[in-house]
């Protein structure tokens, strides 16, 4: 699990920005695909080699190039050298392990940040992350996944059908409109955890087993992960925010205050999730005691009836010859007499102490 | 429980500015009410059409547009039009798990709130949060709520009645006014709280049972629960204390600043109970503890008392052919005696470790 | 306990101004003294009226009001109107559930403070909390307590008997020298407090009980409360000490600097009883858990040497007919043999486990 | 131990600036040393009275006056006189319970600092603070202690004997030489505490008993006093950096951060200790958990085995009449078999579950 | 352990800039290597007294002085003569439990580093920590290891091969390519511990055993040593990315941050895995208390169910005369119903209560 790191010393030792891909190669053929769009044309093709996108580039419409798949280094060169990107840049785009993060450089902005998918398997329920990095130039946004996925579908449709401001503004506001698609990702994902811990807080009040701490630790793990992913967030959308770029025009800035909000308001959310599952832990930990108190309450009661009782048939037992009661024609009955008034004595001391 | 995340996929992949009303549909019909004054006039009606409040607007007089019910969004959208509300806010107003938040639109601000109702079934006592929305316009307040309340009652009696300040001051007096029912109304919540707070504690005390846990962790989630409605309230006194804004006279910032204070207060109180609910948890661990020590001790003295007893019966229910002591005249009262020999160093034993 | 919010209720829905006292009438008759002093001069006593007082403030001299008992409306009304004390801040005096603060209003400062009381009836011993409001003035100072209190006796000593500055300065050093008298209080519970640590922790190590507990809890929650208490206090002197005003002259900023150290000592001497309070759980759980196990170890080395003996001598209780052991001549002493062996081996099976 | 608080109530009420010792009496007779040196000469004697060391104030080499014992309050007064200390400061330097802190006094600085002794009586291992005053003038220091210490001796002999660069710098390197000793003297603290918690980690681990559990409290509780010293310190030697004042000359700045570095080591240090200890306390908790299933398990396999066995046996104790196995010829071995085969399978059962 | 303290009292009492070697001495012989290059020009060598580097330091090629061994103390004095370092950064090459830190000294930069080494002794898994140090002037590196180690080895192995940028550009990218050397180093590291995490939690889950808690212990140790290291890593490079300073190029900014950016990856691990592991202590806790209820629930099964049985063979086991129940003819085969009876009304209790 603590894959974050797992593939990185492919790379030790390596001179910074020598490209090597980091991760697993989710994807096998890359895909590019691109969208050029002003109000009133739109074209979208899928190419073949990514040369044929380099016009586009000269075009005053607005360009969304999305590359599916970053495993193959030399296309990722040829672009880098295409549209100026630093070769470190390119380095964070292949490697998968980074954290979310916006630079600023000048005649672009690099942006990184992570796509969550849930995974439920049936044996073993995951969030798994994937890597996007979204490179805004004045006309242009290039977009890097690991794989092909459905979470910017929404925005192709809105390109589409014209829906919303998407085809009348600029790049700055297709950025944003990829980011704000990944952030309402987060919030499917949040409900999908807020049922799974509603179903836990359940199962703990009716028949907490080990398997509801294997849940509960899996839950903590979850969140572990998602505030990685998250609390970086907020720094990139402040930092968009904030930032006095000719690349992110004024009317834009209402639109990533909102996305901020979102934001901190997952960040909550994911907070307050963590909040539960401390407490669901001590619940079940109190669980745990509870019934071992139960266990033990039903053993006592048990061995404190019938342990003097044993002891009592135990002395009528003996072999003695000279035992005076066992000649007696009322010793049987009188012994059934005392057994039934210590049991009575007893059941009525563990009344008093609230254990029956 | 963790509702507030739950109805958020419904907007998933829309355009931002898609009004959708994202909660319960608290009440069935929207109803708008108007009250227009100043010092010497008073003016109060309920309208059917939204259209009827636009008036009102150019009258250099106070009006508060209160409506009951957001789940309308063609009403929403006219009002958005005339008022000229940016489509993010109607969103925002529309959108019930937003986190408190106040917005200097230059011509307007913009505040969201939560007013929390405590609803006690019988069989769970919760919290509720309502989203309450803002707008303070130069000579107009328009709030909305999701259902009718009873909160703001108190603010209509004072401008009914000309009681305090209200009739003779702006429209920010008003807001502050409508906010100030609302903290209030947090220390309505508290006191609550407070209650089961202390009889919690004493049934701690007195008596444990599973049931306390349940409650204790009830209360532990009622304060994640407050917290996330009041932490962010502090930012937003904070901010309208700050503001420059020619919408905030001068003579209401000392309202604003003991607005301020009280929120501070509400959150020491809920930040005490904190605190307060984790001592409980505590105690209600070191009681299991104890109460299985005590079933323990009851146990441990019984059986080391009887065990042995029971094996000396034991010896002499043997039935060899040559056992002396079976013959011997006082053989049976010098078991008797043995017995009772260990029986008292068994006693004299556990009340030398305090355990009688 | 937390009383802090109980009785607010009253006053919810009243427009904000609105004079209502919210506490305890811990007095019954309002008492209003004066102190008119200046380097050569000292006029003091006790007025009937509070009108009384007026005439005091056009000297040049510094007067000291003091007012126990705040439960009289109308008096504070009359003094707010004659100091030109804004309502809020009347307000604030009377709702003796406020947070300690500083208000800089120009004319005045306005100052709250806790007092504290530790009261032991025996059967619970409890910090509570009065609450001191002074009016800081360029001549006055007027202090409003709950009821009548000690705490300041020693500045009016010092005032009558010429001691220290007090006589040779002005108005502003009156005030600090009765904050510092409420500060100095608070070393004292401080000393009440550690001496029942020391004597809890004494009883932790030779005895712990339940009774330990519920002390440590006590102890955790008077610390909750001191902390409420105490750590805006911190704000408001170093609040006072940044103050640009007239009111305080320069000569006084190093005897607020010296209040401030003593503040900060008195935060850190709680920080530090929390953590020790803290640990002191952690050995009570410690030392609940090694009860059970001493417990264990006593019934397991009973039963476990005794519950094999009891089986051995159980077999030789058994009736058929063909057992040949039961006829051997020496049968009955190799059983003695046998058990006697046993009996040694489980000895030394428990010395080298440690538990004898 | 809270005895950082238990001796101040003796100053309440008094007006500031009187002067009182609090703290115990160290040493007997007040003890007064004179160095006064420059790069060629050095004159170091031993005073009876404060008043012979007004003259080497005149003088432009570097005097120490340091002062064993601090309970003479008019020898403290007359220096205060002499050498214009404020009245507050010399409070301060009486009062041992003082934090640490600096005071930029424009024609001097005070300084105060905790020195740390460890005193391990056998029974008890513990941390005392001693306070330690300095006052650094422009050709001076005077440093106060509460009784004789050696941990200044370093500096001494280097001042005697030329060693470094002590004796061609001015007073500011002085007062830095003897910080420097003290904050050398935490890293020998920290040494012996660094050996404790080494030493009780290996006993954790080999044999944990309830004395090892009263060592990681003490460790924990000596881990408070020592923040409460440390902390201070660092705000102490940050403020003297950055300090813009004559007495500090730029030359002894690089040593004031050399000093500031020790100092967030020596911090780092203790922080890293309260982690380890915080850990240990979770070793020792989880061992009595280990211990108690050890023991439980030794109980239910002897209980396991023998119950059902003794049971049997009991069946043929039986005096039935009519129980034909009693006659049977192979009966008896039968029995035996039986008991075999219980006892072989239990053992496989326990097996299973690798309890043996 | 805590060895990061133990050797440091050798120094107490000496004056600053005192140069003793703190640590121990990881190599035998101190050895020199030099690298200057140019982008055409390489000459490479070891050199046998300090002397022989000198001369590089005229010429405009970038001089890399490696030092393996640092406890030769007279040759850094040499050193330290001739490139002008301050003695008190002697001392803090020499003493190798320093914090890493960045000193701007206007000619020369100065920073000190931890580079960590796993050792896996088969008993015993430990992260190591060797000190080194950089010099970095105009067109020179000093570096300053402990002992001989292969983490330069690919620096080395790039300017060989005139790999990357390094041969074409100054000083300060070697100093970089140094720093990237070590962190690349922590995440070999990262990737080891979280290996042991990923191994120790299948063993939680599988088989914990008191070894576990050991292995847990050991990674929460490592964690609390690895911080030390690398938080302070983080204002090391955050300082040199702000640092204003002739000596470094602006092309060499990015590469900073982009090294920044990886020790907060770095240091983001290491807290998710502080949390990872004070996750598997929950779960190791609770798993001996299921277990215990586990051990619990076999004892009380088995003594539920033969403690009645075995009372009711005792009573027939009484030897008393007047027995009817002895003499009658179905007598026993009764008993034998009514224990199967007990015995199946145990078993469906023990199921109700899902024990079995």
């Amino acid at each position: 699990m603590p894959q974050s790191i797992t593939k990185r010393s492919k790379k030790s030792g390596l001179p910074p920005g020598t490209l090597i891909h980091i991760g697993e190669r989710k994807t096998e053929k890359v895909r590019i695909t691109v969208i050029d769009y002003d109000e009133e044309h739109l074209e979208e093709r899928e190419v073949a080699q990514v040369e044929e996108v380099f016009p586009f580039r000269e075009r005053p419409t607005v360009t969304w190039i999305n590359i599916d798949g970053i495993h193959d280094v030399e296309l990722m060169k040829t672009i880098g050298q295409h549209f100026g990107v630093h070769p470190l840049l390119l380095e964070d785009i292949l490697n998968t392990e980074q954290r979310p993060k916006m630079d600023d450089h000048e005649s672009y902005l690099f942006i990184i940040l992570k796509m969550l998918y849930y995974t439920d398997t049936g044996e073993a329920r995951e969030i798994e992350a994937e890597q996007v990095s979204l490179i805004l130039g004045p006309n242009f946004v290039i977009s890097f996944q690991e794989r092909e996925g459905d979470v910017f579908n929404s925005v192709r449709d809105r390109i589409r059908n014209k829906k919303g401001r998407i085809r009348k503004v600029g790049s700055d506001y297709l950025a944003y409109a990829l980011i704000d698609a990944i952030v309402d990702n987060y919030f499917m994902i949040l409900e999908m955890i807020g049922e799974i811990i509603e179903d836990t807080e359940e199962e703990l009040v009716t028949n907490p087993t080990p398997e509801t701490l294997r849940t509960i630790h899996g839950l903590k793990r979850s969140m572990i992960f998602l505030r990685k992913s998250v609390w970086p967030l907020r720094e990139v959308l402040s930092g968009l925010e904030r930032l006095e770029s000719p690349l992110i025009q004024e009317s834009t800035d209402i639109y990533l205050r909102d996305l901020y909000d979102h934001t901190i308001q997952v960040i909550d959310t994911v907070e307050n999730f963590r909040d539960m599952i401390a407490g669901m832990l001590d619940i079940y930990l109190s669980s745990l005691s509870n019934k071992m108190n139960e266990i033990m309450k039903v053993l006592t009661i048990i061995a404190t009836i019938f342990i003097p009782l044993t002891y009592i048939v135990g002395i009528y037992g003996m072999n003695f010859e000279y035992m005076p009661e066992l000649g007696w024609r009322w010793g049987y009955p009188a012994v059934w007499l005392l057994m039934g008034a210590i049991l009575i004595s007893m059941v009525l001391y563990f009344r008093r102490r609230r254990w029956l």
